[in-house]
């Protein structure tokens, strides 16, 4: 009697959310493909394995201060009374060096970053030393590498530079190049298309929509490890969007199918995924969310999720973070910070809730502003959040002034 | 007779970072330049002014549950007893609509999202009605826009999506896109140029040294709001680097120039700068970074600092930073967050200090973890660090457990 229940009855049996996770983890998906590059072109890339220093840095031993290098012996008796008398036989600035014009008695100038000659062990500081007629006065018997940076003393050669899944950063380059790394082992960039579904996001059609939700997925997975890509719109044919996820499936790692998902009274993705793939699960106890269903197709996730922007946007972030580190063991995709939450926040039993956040910084620490929204759909209440805030299915709610870990959106997302 | 102290002597009257802010933001700096552009190409970018929504999102009413669209005076005299009857007249899928069909005594089944066509008012859930032979029964009078989400309801026309100087985020996109803002005004990316200074940086070159902070600054910048570049490489020769400059000055709004700041014993980059532009301040009391210079050539910034690569890279941002926010208003470019302090730091006098610090963050609140660094040109000490610290001139140090403010690296920077 009741037709819209009849329809809902794929999302009647919903699971936890942890038992999502518990299948998306025990599915054997498809390795990352793996690629070598020069340290360069690797930045903002996820590492695939240990990346270690292959020489040292510095190089050479360097000086920390501007003064003068000395072979620490020449300089055994000095003191105030008695000083060591050294001959200047040239200055050494950042960068060049003047080996093997050392004579015993003689010391070189040189200045901070510059490459300290054998057999100099020490450096002077210019204010410790008397400088007059080509000769300076040692009045103290310097330490055996003072003021010296030692070859490696930086980077060791045969250290790690950065650790399996991290993210390559401007200094990690550097690192890398400095230390003679000429080729880094990265994941290739995961190719995520974004397939969008409905017949009124074509122009002209009756109730026309502009495809904001696409879009949206789109620029918001816009970061230097991804290419992430709009692969189609398609009308709510069956058959049509077969076409497209089966077309799709060739050139991407992972699909992302919005709309068509049922709730709305369509049911064209789970019935176009029927020969396609097999469901790791479909649906689970989340808020927004909860028709986001995943399903394993030659290897390879393909999300099915609202076609309404935010929840759509919020429900598969959270499995899509989880995926990146069950595949890649990335867990940089999202910075978490901790703060007070300023009031209350009630959850709907048995549900995990992903609430979007502000989060305000003092001395007072941080402090975490729920943001209202009224609606699933609205676009209003993320307009100035910083993040977001999950409160477990177990959990009724999160009180005043409790510690709550916030998910904050990227920096410049 | 002392060579290098007469050397170091433009240094020795250093001001506060304070006053270097203050000087900085006296300066009359050419005014930045902006471009219109539709709302998905100013994904990143800073907004040079209020926008706003030009039209209602949701356009039309809508409805927030799946159920039928009813008008709320059809069922005036709806009770338990005496339920109304009211006959289906259609359906409306989410984004689809059947505006004019209904007559008096009739109800269309509408799904979550469906626009609401006139003259209903209100939606009944599908599960508070009984459904059967084309009818339904309503069994209480539903409040008027009861499930209803009206027109701008989440985001009014004429209300603002993101306010001046703000950065613009997908959902920002969709906002404009969804409400009809179809241009928005947007800074032009800042072009950064940087020039690094060095005979040493040539390959051949006695003791060649690969040009790491060029490269290290460029990547660094690599912001959607930003377009940094590098601008040449020049000899330490006066008449070099003063060429480099002059041409880079056409091209570029901001200059960087690493190296030659005469704390290695080489002046070429002040020397060139005397008839190119006017000193803004020469050295601040910070640490590591005193010898970062300003000048203003052509209202623009020329940013001179050490050739070091960590030094020039934390100098120079803890400047440009505060540029940005002087120039744009932009306050967005690092994150501030706060936490304690795991162990006490001691501060150089007079100096403010830039430390390096990781973040760790749990049940107990955000910790923060000094790095040791040994020497100043480490990178080893940056590897895995999350951000950076400054403890401010008038203070020893920071005691351990006091909360202090972290500026983090960006989050794929």
């Amino acid at each position: 009697m009741h037709r819209v229940r009849r329809k809902m009855g794929r999302f009647e049996e919903l699971i936890p959310l942890e038992e999502a996770f518990r299948r998306m983890d025990s599915v054997d998906w498809k390795q990352p493909v793996t690629e070598t590059l020069p340290p360069q072109e690797a930045h903002g890339r996820i590492v695939s394995e240990d990346t270690m220093a292959l020489g040292n840095i510095p190089e050479w031993n360097r000086s920390l201060v501007d003064g003068f290098a000395v072979l620490s012996d020449d300089c055994a008796a000095a003191s105030e009374t008695n000083p060591a008398v050294l001959a200047i036989n040239g200055v050494i600035e950042a960068g060049s060096s003047s080996f093997s014009r050392y004579t015993s008695g003689q010391c070189t100038e040189i200045y901070t970053g510059g490459l300290i000659p054998e057999p100099y062990d020490s450096v002077i500081m210019v204010e410790d030393v008397e400088v007059g007629g080509g000769k300076i006065s040692v009045f103290a018997r310097p330490r055996k590498w003072e003021n010296v940076q030692k070859a490696g003393d930086d980077i060791a050669s045969g250290s790690v530079i950065l650790q399996k899944s991290g993210l390559v950063r401007p200094w990690h380059v550097s690192a890398m190049t400095g230390s003679g790394t000429d080729q880094v082992r990265v994941f290739r960039k995961l190719r995520i298309g974004v397939i969008a579904t409905g017949n009124e996001l074509f122009p002209g059609s009756e109730g026309y929509i502009p495809n904001t939700t696409q879009e949206l997925l789109v620029s918001y997975l816009n970061r230097p490890f991804l290419d992430a890509r709009a692969a189609g719109v398609a009308h709510d044919s069956r058959e049509e969007i077969a076409e497209m996820i089966e077309a799709a499936l060739e050139k991407y790692d992972c699909l992302v199918v919005t709309g068509g998902t049922s709730l709305g009274g369509r049911d064209e993705v789970p019935e176009s995924m029927e020969k396609l793939g097999t469901p790791v699960f479909a649906g689970s106890m989340i808020r927004p969310g909860r028709t986001l269903t995943l399903y394993r197709s030659s290897g390879k996730p393909v999300f099915s999720v609202s076609g309404i922007p935010i929840p759509s946007l919020l429900s598969f972030d959270l499995f899509f973070e989880h995926f990146l580190k069950r595949l890649l063991g990335f867990s940089q995709y999202r910075r978490t910070v901790w703060g007070k939450l300023s009031q209350p926040v009630s959850n709907k039993a048995g549900y995990a809730g992903i609430y979007r956040v502000r989060v305000r910084g003092g001395p007072d620490g941080t402090q975490v502003d729920p943001v209202k929204s009224h609606g699933t759909g609205t676009l209003g209440s993320i307009l100035n959040a910083d993040g977001t805030m999950l409160i477990p299915g177990t959990a009724e709610g999160f009180e005043q002034g409790e510690l709550v870990p916030v998910k904050l959106f990227g920096d410049y997302i």
